[in-house]
């Protein structure tokens, strides 16, 4: 995965370089046309036991330059190794260490994709609990929100989705929750309450077996009183925002959660 | 319902006039900076047995205004004289008037409110049951999209909906629908097959004993591979962008929707 992401092309002019934040390694990536000032918080994807600021270097410059920001990557704990909530844990010290070191909470965007996706929402639910302050928005991208695996697009997606299974999912779950309670919201979001969260921009492609996951997570925030915004891709599949060199469709959709985060910057 | 539609101001220089397409008796509504050909078939809300061109005239001519498209608003039939699917019949016969006359359907937008939103998407059914071209696309505001009133949401949201009640929509359905099916496709557009409709704009309070029904809608949409977008709004009721004269969010919401629609004319 690693291998991937560093043979993947940056966009023109974009710098990254090592960089630890609350205690956490990771990386900051520099798109040119940031503003100053302003953070993308990017928490990568990989059924939180896979995956890297290395492998989803490309995914995070392309998100932040589309939101004119500065990305911040964090190497966060992965299971079996390390188990819930310690991917949690390492994405508020890093919030937590933003803050600390003078960032307005206002110029900070959390966006992330897959188990990413599902984290930025885990970490919009730990800010609250601790009384922290919300940043200006969420991006979460096809994300694994309910780790009960519960969603009915599971069936009606097995047969088109080419990347997402449920026993992968299953064994993902296992490795990173242990014997721990899938039904916790810090593990699966769709079962937190949300109200007083910063607005949320879901994007989903259509063949996903995920998508149930989205739809329910934006019904969840819904009810909560939450600005939501869920753009579903006809004929998109799981993180298709990572295919930009082929997929105009990914372009666009970067483009699309840039111009909305943007917005919402303070 | 009429005396406070026509009480409201109209977009400076807004014109309108009398017209009846397709058999069916209704108004065109003209804002300045219409584009030439384009056209907004806006289906009024009221529970399929309250509403007309003249009590929807200033949502119409916003809508239209923001889409930069001319509005039609049909006096489609209403119950209890005229029950289910005389009102999904006169859409369609004006929808095909539309094209007899010669209209690119690519240049036709369809938008409605409340039972207008419900009925947008029985639309949407209707033409591709008839073999008939899809417009560039819909938008469903606070849609009444499942007669069978089974939303998790009039629960949830009974106490703070100053709107919209279950007995209040069980007997708007009894008026519609006589002794008939509400599970029909037609009436209850949740349990309809939309693979192949235009894209989908939903917008929708949170607020809203209806919000079910818009994230339902757009589930069902989404499994069907139809290019959706659910907006929720916080802290807003039903129809919301009745209100420009008092709401920013109102205006706002018809500017978003007006730049969606006009992205996706042909």
């Amino acid at each position: 995965m690693d291998a991937v992401g560093e043979a993947s092309a940056l966009p023109n002019g974009c710098f990254h370089e090592p960089l630890t934040l609350g205690g956490v390694k990771g990386e900051r990536v520099a798109p040119q046309g940031a503003l100053d000032g302003r953070r993308l918080l990017y928490l990568h994807g990989g059924g939180y036991t896979i995956g890297s600021p290395r492998s989803h270097r490309p995914m995070a410059a392309r998100i932040a330059e589309a939101a004119r920001a500065i990305a911040l990557v964090p190497d966060y704990r992965l299971g079996p190794e390390a188990r819930f909530p310690g991917a949690v844990e390492d994405a508020t010290a890093v919030y937590r260490a933003l803050l600390d070191a003078g960032t307005d909470p206002g110029q900070i965007a959390v966006a992330g994709d897959s188990a990413g996706g599902g984290l930025a929402m885990a970490l919009a639910l730990s800010l609250k609990a601790q009384g922290m302050p919300q940043p200006s928005s969420y991006v979460s991208i096809s994300p694994w929100a309910d780790l009960t695996q519960s969603g009915a697009s599971y069936r009606a997606k097995a047969d088109v989705d080419p990347v997402i299974t449920k026993p992968g999912l299953d064994q993902m779950a296992l490795a990173y929750l242990g014997g721990l309670d899938p039904n916790d919201p810090l593990a699966s979001p769709i079962f937190g309450d949300f109200e007083g969260v910063a607005p949320v921009l879901i994007q989903t492609g259509s063949e996903e077996a995920l998508l149930s996951d989205s739809v329910t997570l934006a019904d969840v925030l819904a009810h909560a009183r939450v600005e939501v915004r869920l753009e579903v891709w006809p004929e998109m599949i799981h993180v298709f925002q990572a295919y930009g060199a082929v997929l105009n469709a990914a372009r666009r959709a970067i483009k699309v959660a840039g111009a909305w985060m943007d917005e919402r910057f303070a």
